[in-house]
């Protein structure tokens, strides 16, 4: 974890709360469909925490991702630059954002973002949104200043 | 506004807050690329207030609508049962949400619950769900208990 | 069905198409997740059939539905101005469009289109697009021509 | 182009079909809200070639990518192996498939097929799935056989 935080530029604390707080908010998932509970943490270099769980449908396709949901959150509520990005699942190894999330946190977080990803005991990878999405398109490709 | 509190439930009080509300989350949206504000702000029958607005994404099926962010705000925040559903724009008539957050809030009202969309003059239309979504299907249809 | 037919000027041979090509075209969805087959056919005013059904995604939110497939292939092979819109299940009574598709089916249909819905057994529901998203928005609310 | 095509196990007539039709699915888009036209071909093991372009909606989150319009008419049509995936815009540097259509592609294609990206000029960018979306998840997670 040490060596994690000196890489990313994250304390301790911060590390433990993202973990702690990812953990917590697989409760608050509406999955009835996957019976897959994801929560979702940002930290923003301000020093807020947002969280998120996923919010499925009837309809699949109207489902939101715990990600979305934490930016929906973040970005209405008027947080920007964001430092990073924390996910926790019920599986070993741990999950990674969907493609379709990857994208959305493309949107408002610069490119050496990281990304930790939480198994179910707490175990982690991390890694950076340039690695998990390369090659990627953003606001700028539209001619639209970065939200980042 | 009386008449219509009257026929859907809902205090003058609460609708004055839903209109004020609606109108004051349009502000908090990010949308670039649509330039188009919309404000969404969902009543409980606890009492609590919870707004979103759009938050779209450069890849454009990646947008979150308004009506969207306040579900996923409001679910992962552990609120349920609904009274009441208001969005407002800077359009007039007024918008209406689309299929697809009609969709939303089917997984999570009554079918009678009032959806009031407000114009950029404050003025207002109001239908039920069971009008703006007609036979529509939800959790009970896939043998999940609803959540409204 | 004689009575539909007359009612949405359709012809009865036309309707016997829609009811076997939205039947079949339930047997070419790719549905691992939900295990709910649902086919869809169009009809084009110049007297051309397209099928679609839905193809799911490990990431919920990321499935494409049924409607969405069929009018994907329909527009991008040219064709415009549709005659009627028929969706089949496996289930009684007759599953209706999710109101994602129903947004779908608004950009590319005049309100009036009739909306067939078959269960099971073949038996049917049929609503206009107007009744299943009434106070709906389209492109000439964003200022662009229909596409009806 | 010859390198190319010995590193990915594509014949260099194959290669040519992709960028020829790629170039020209691009003007099947329905695109009136970003006019921003992509278009997109599959290439099955078995020979066939399927076309895709994007079809956008007044609600942009109805939108479908290129992408996942390919993949919608090719499953449906009962194909299945692919061997490559080919998009077209008309910018430069070539656009790469955003993070929503990655996940799409990674439900049906092995993670070794490579994805190849046109610019206006029918320049190109060349990455296997695995590193345009690592790290990913798809079927196999959830217990259902891959349908690669
Ligand atoms: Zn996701
Ligand atoms: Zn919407
Ligand atoms: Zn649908
Ligand atoms: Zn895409």
């Amino acid at each position: 974890v040490e060596q994690t935080c000196s890489a990313f530029g994250l304390t301790t604390v911060e590390f433990g709360e993202l973990r702690q707080r990812a953990d917590a908010a697989k409760a608050t998932a509406y999955c009835p469909y996957s019976n897959f509970h994801v929560g979702a943490v940002l930290l923003t270099r301000a020093g807020a925490y947002i969280s998120g769980a996923n919010v499925e449908n009837a309809s699949y396709p109207v489902t939101t991702c715990a990600e979305r949901v934490a930016f929906g959150k973040a970005i209405t509520e008027g947080h920007r630059g964001f430092k990073a990005v924390a996910v926790a699942t019920d599986i070993s190894p741990p999950a990674s954002p969907c493609g379709m999330c990857r994208q959305c946190i493309r949107e408002f977080c610069d490119l050496t973002t990281p990304i930790i990803m939480f198994d179910k005991d707490g175990n982690y990878s991390v890694m950076r949104l340039e690695v998990l999405l390369p090659l990627s398109f953003g606001p700028e490709s539209l001619g639209v200043p970065s939200a980042a």
